[in-house]
């Protein structure tokens, strides 16, 4: 048994942790891999650490091995391969309109309890999806963010067929982009950072630099003069923000995926004029993580190529400062058992 | 014959007007009432000078009898009593996504072509609904406000039961209030002016004070903590605009009516945080027409309540004068022929 714990100051201890008892409705599982989030980075640079817990265990992609399940537990048993869902709902508030996953009182396992980054973790037999047996781990560790690439792309109400833009080719732009390819969109990914733009081409996706080219005129040609029937927001900036209501056809749908910490100016008129569509998403709902599996288990998508690197658990401190300096890194993996 | 003509700077001129020669397509109506709309008042303070060609008739919101069809035209037929929907769509965009009534080469008639405020107004034999022959005239001249509301509504998936806020209570907003209400909404309009508020309320709308009340909270005693469905954006200013995103529930729909003239500054966080959808919604397809005149032949909306006066054409100036005094005034109506 071992932990990974987050101490402030971009610090982390490696320690032995505690094995905690087995409550009812629980199941122990042994972590196999656990990927890096941007979340993780945030809270690694300190800028939630008035949410966390310090010293807390961080991390929520991963897939792992049942190792003991609650006496209550009966849809899982010992050596089930899973990946988890870590939404901890919490007392439903009327304005939640049932929405469980995105809950007033909703808990994000990882961030406000302890996370994945540690050997065997406790967690409500809930948040379990099954993964097929001729998975590999490593590729289990994906099905989250691959998850919520899923939710976004669904509440977009995507069409085979569609005009995509993807703004922003970070990891969550690039799973979008690949999962609305995998749904026979035609995708076009805005990335400034060539790195990334490279790392995008390289996985087959055609990507634009909006820095070399002008956006609209990019979109008008990629789409033969359609302009997009779908645009994700996914970079979180100014630049992306301002452009976004150009590039949308007529009730075109603006994905909003990206976190804006404060209000942007947004071209409200366009909207009325064009009847275009805003649609907030945020994390997942069970079902995605469904199809997230299923997607990865049909072996279309390139998800080898996403892993940047896999490390041991002890070396993250290393992998959180390789994360800060590639900006063409894409997935990192801690390799916990 | 006779016809209003715009001259600018606040003025309006009647003339003996030209009755045009009927070309193919066409159909001759006497206009029986015109609607004073919110874009003829812009027009007349000169705000749309660089839109319309001065001198022009204007006027959009007729009802009317016709008097002569093309001999091309088979649906209509002389004595018909018809309303209009001034939209006269372009050579088709392909970023238009097929929707002809925000096409990007559409002329709204009466705007950047001649209007209904005069006695005999060709248009097109497509822009015509039939109205029920026992439909009082100055009732039909209010079907194409109605059916601005009824594409608004229909834009916004209501359903029968759901909490609605609207925000702003001009002639649009107490329409979409009522509209609302007829498909069993539950229905709260917020207007900071007290002849307005107390014209809606006059109306059976339940009607809320934002200057007086804190909006969030009267909302939330509304709804039992339910928080809004779907909120409807009439006003077009600042508070209203920054207000629209803590009223609505998870996944609720705010609809953007109003003309925001300039960027605001939008919390897309909060859209992020509880997947909101904003729905941009402009004008109305020909089935909201014919909604729009169901439900008025229903007889269950108050629309005689929303005729503020009627007065003959010559009397325009002193009409335009009126609106800008009244701002519990809802319809004003010419009396054309």
């Amino acid at each position: 048994m071992k932990a990974a714990y987050y101490c402030g100051n971009e610090k982390f201890d490696i320690r032995p942790g505690t094995q905690e008892a087995l409550i009812p409705g629980m199941v122990r599982v042994k972590i196999a891999y656990c990927g890096v989030c941007g979340t993780d980075v945030h809270i690694y640079h300190g800028k939630m650490d008035q949410r966390v817990q310090i010293p807390q265990i961080i991390g929520h992609e991963v897939a792992g091995v049942i190792e003991e399940v609650a006496p209550d537990v009966a849809e899982f048993k010992k050596g089930d391969h899973v990946a988890i869902r870590p939404l901890q709902p919490g007392l439903e508030d009327a304005a939640d309109n049932g929405q469980l996953h995105i809950g007033k009182n909703l808990k994000f396992i990882g961030i406000d309890s302890p996370g994945g980054m540690q050997t065997y973790w406790n967690v409500p037999a809930y948040t379990l999806h099954l993964l097929p047996e001729d998975m590999p781990l490593h590729i289990g560790a994906l099905i989250e963010p691959l998850a919520v690439a899923c939710h976004d792309v669904r509440l977009s109400e995507l069409k085979a067929g569609e005009n995509v833009v993807v703004l922003g080719g970070g990891p969550i732009g690039v799973l979008i982009a690949l999962i609305a390819q995998y749904k026979n969109a035609s995708v076009l990914l805005s990335e400034p950072n060539i790195n990334r733009a490279q790392m995008a081409k390289s996985l087959g996706i055609n990507v634009v630099n909006p820095n070399l080219d002008d956006l609209v005129s990019a979109v008008e040609v990629f789409s033969h003069g359609a302009m997009a029937d779908v645009v994700f927001e996914v970079a979180g900036v100014i630049p992306t923000v301002e452009i976004m209501t150009q590039l949308a056809r007529a009730r075109g749908r603006i994905i909003m995926v990206a976190i804006h910490g404060v209000k942007r100016e947004i071209d409200l008129f366009r909207f009325f004029w064009r009847e275009l569509k805003l649609i907030g998403v945020r994390v997942y709902e069970p079902e995605d993580f469904d199809e997230a599996i299923q997607i990865a288990a049909s072996g279309n998508l390139p998800l080898e190529e996403l892993i940047t690197s896999i490390s041991p658990l002890e070396k993250i401190s290393e992998v959180f400062k390789a994360i800060d300096e590639n900006p063409a890194g894409i997935k990192y993996l801690l390799k916990v058992d």
